[in-house]
């Protein structure tokens, strides 16, 4: 069963090449034995720096299950996420991650996963994109607003 | 300049909070003097775990200047990024980026900011969320057949 979502993976992300939509890279959402989310990269395409191949099977299985989580659910992708994928990835109760190249294969062809993730586990002071702090207690003010709604839900 | 851009974003924050969609978080991108991209958390009203207030944000930018590089573009946001939002800055090459709460604040209400980006820092292997590895040399002929493709384009 893994290799035919990673075959259907592949396929997708063939797909998206043929089309030139962006980087050759594809991803689908399986849970209890459906493909409930596919996606392949087209940040090119769509002009969307966010619109890698996981993130948007990610979007289409909450969508169609109806809910931001997706416990139990596995996530297939031709290429090991980059670490924006791999947070969602998180953030979604993705279960399991099934890969097939590897970060360097991805940095071999021209892209920064590895140098994102090398900024990332840096010190926020450290990391090439640089961070000013300010506002802290008016911010602090719509958490509270947040608190006391009856609205709120953690997620 | 800054406390106007970051009050524009706490408003937003504060009309997420208003709507019930998600959590008090509120984000926008500016640039040469203009707001270009506008977010509010949108993952409990829109079910997408990846509906953060900084994605939207970047995503709406992306959209209207119709290319998938922010270079020289100014991130607001009312809490420091998480490490989707994080990445996703760098990947749309975002030149800096100013918060007004801190990821502990996140914490301290429930969100998982801290210990995804706890994740985030650990070796492959040891993290949380298990990952498999299969059919890499069918992944790598996709890359080919991108390397070979006319429209190829790295971003």
């Amino acid at each position: 069963m893994h290799e035919i979502y990673m075959r259907t993976a592949i396929d997708l992300a063939a797909e998206g090449v043929e089309r030139g939509d962006g980087g050759p890279f594809g991803a689908l959402v399986a849970l209890d034995g459906e493909i409930v989310g596919r996606g392949w990269n087209r940040v090119v395409a769509a002009k969307d720096p966010t619109a890698h191949a996981e993130m948007l099977a990610i979007r289409e299985a909450a969508q169609r299950l109806n809910r931001c989580h997706l416990d139990g659910a596995d996530l297939y992708t031709t290429c090991a996420p980059c670490p924006m994928c791999l947070a969602a990835a998180h953030w979604a109760h993705i279960g399991r991650i099934f890969y097939a190249a590897r970060e360097e294969d991805a940095a071999a062809i021209g892209f920064d996963d590895g140098e994102i993730r090398r900024q990332l586990q840096l010190s926020a002071e450290a990391q090439r994109l640089p961070r000013f702090a300010l506002m802290r207690p008016e911010a602090l003010a719509v958490f509270q607003l947040w608190r006391d709604s009856d609205q709120r839900r953690t997620y």
